[in-house]
């Protein structure tokens, strides 16, 4: 469930737009308004913005605002305001220059690939094509290797079935199959990986009860063995995102608010990939999890008009 | 270009429907009738035939063309009719049941992949979604093992861009890594399959008209060194389909032919699924590698309704 608010008289595009450049224009800039407006309108108001602004004032929306605001309180809103599959298409895109580490940016691109519906991430894969004259997975192949793109390529390309039929023969030789490359630390092996990366979230889902039944633990404990592993981080949080996305989302905001400083771009990430998704049980399971709202913590650990975006996107006004 | 005449006036769909419906009632099939209709309507023209076929009669138009008709003629007015994306997911689910030789269905699998326009891929994943309950590289992905796997999977999942921009740079360099690995003997190596099935044709003609130029000789012909080798053959094909398709059908429908017998199987697929896309260079190839043309070969090696089917959408009369 979505988490901010759209109001349910909206203004006019017009309106939106006209207040939008009033508040970039002249002497200062009014964060307020870029605020109030861009966090209360969902996916398809927020491109007719866009649209709207670029033939009413001949220039892309995104322009003033990168002249006008900075640092974390841009990135946040430069992420936002796109169409959820050109948001992918760019942060997929993002990853493949290496800014970040490898890690993270291996991370990207698993919650793309498992986060999204079928639909959606093909979306994400048509607006690569447009905007970088290449294909997704062909950017994806070129910048990793090994085990990692032996998982991520085959993640991306998917076009995973989302019916709810279940096969318990499958399930049945599959969680043997998981078990037996598991137990031989094959954890790269290519039937792993093939269940990994083409069954149904069903039938993924069934498989993994099947494991935890007749092995008495959830398969992600079985894959605990070596923590520091990064590949094998990298099929836990495969495995986290492909059936409780809530979960792995609670952790990725937690560990990026953990302790001394704060790592915006996950924080931001996750908040405006899910606010109009699945934020809200994001925030019931972070509650749960750590004993204290989101919100506070949000609160704590950023500040000014990053803090007051976030606050508006996860559904809290920042007084 | 396609070869099967539709003529400028064609009667309305009901028309259609009911000579369809008489031709197949009563005493004895009017086969002829069933042939000049099918064969002389194009694929969208054919989808609303069975469509107000259902709807007048409420039985899908297969029910009695299987009732009615038999062996290679039924086979083909069935595999002719339905639209390209839904005959591509029967042909491709076919070859999981296994009743073919294992590298007769990987060929049908790679035709698809890599013939296909990037986009009707895609519509033949969608049909298989609706059709089957699975996704079509689950399947796949579960009915191949080894290298056939490696290649084949990520050659049906991909979503290849489709603009002719050319990166000499990667072409130059991926020249390199081809040979490299070709004289390493090392033909299911990641690079080599990721080049193959991510980089745009107008990439990879690219990449091939260097690796031609730089090392003297075509890298298919590189590819020859054990020339029994069924994965190297598959490898080999891959490189042409993507490349040269007409040569590649050339080929197929050669060897369909060759010798004593036939292989109707092949004749049939590539028959009805090039006669709405290439077939008038399929058959210029075919002439200028044989001195014969495909038609008179057709005529040798096959009889009755079956052949005047194959002559109708190759453009020919049977008289």
């Amino acid at each position: 469930m979505a988490t901010f608010a759209v109001p349910q008289q909206i203004p006019p595009v017009a309106e939106d737009c006209e207040r939008l450049r009033k508040a970039m224009q002249g002497w200062g800039t009014d964060e307020n308004a870029i605020i109030s407006i861009l966090t209360h309108r969902n996916a398809r108001q927020r491109c007719l913005i866009r649209q709207t602004y670029a033939e009413k004032y001949g220039e892309d929306f995104f322009k003033p605002l990168q002249d006008e605001l900075s640092g974390d309180f841009l990135r946040a809103v430069l992420l936002w305001t796109p169409h959820p599959a050109e948001r992918d298409a760019l942060l997929a895109n993002e990853v493949t220059k290496k800014k970040h580490s490898a890690a993270h940016n291996h991370l990207v691109i698993m919650e793309i690939a498992c986060t999204r519906t079928s639909r959606e991430l093909f979306q994400v894969r048509e607006d690569y094509h447009a905007r970088y004259k290449r294909s997704l997975e062909e950017d994806i192949a070129y910048h990793t290797t090994g085990d990692f793109r032996k998982l991520l390529v085959p993640l991306v390309s998917t076009y995973r079935y989302e019916g709810g039929e279940v096969d318990m023969t499958v399930a049945n030789s599959e969680a043997n199959i998981l078990q037996e490359k598991i137990s031989e630390k094959a954890y790269n092996h290519d039937e792993l990986i093939r269940i990994l990366t083409t069954r149904s979230k069903a039938q993924l889902n069934a498989t993994f009860k099947v494991y935890n039944d007749q092995f008495g633990h959830p398969l992600n404990k079985d894959l605990k063995k070596k923590p520091k592993d990064e590949y094998l981080g990298l099929v836990r949080a495969t495995v986290q995102c492909l059936t409780c996305p809530e979960k792995y989302y609670e952790k990725a905001l937690r560990l990026s608010m953990k302790g001394l400083g704060t790592t915006e771009e996950t924080l931001t990430r996750v908040v405006v990939t899910r606010a109009e998704v699945d934020m809200k049980s994001i925030m019931e399971q972070y509650q749960l999890k750590n004993s204290v709202p989101l919100v506070q913590d949000i609160k704590s650990d950023t500040s000014g008009d990053y803090l007051a975006t976030l606050l508006a996107l996860v559904g809290q006004s920042s007084s």
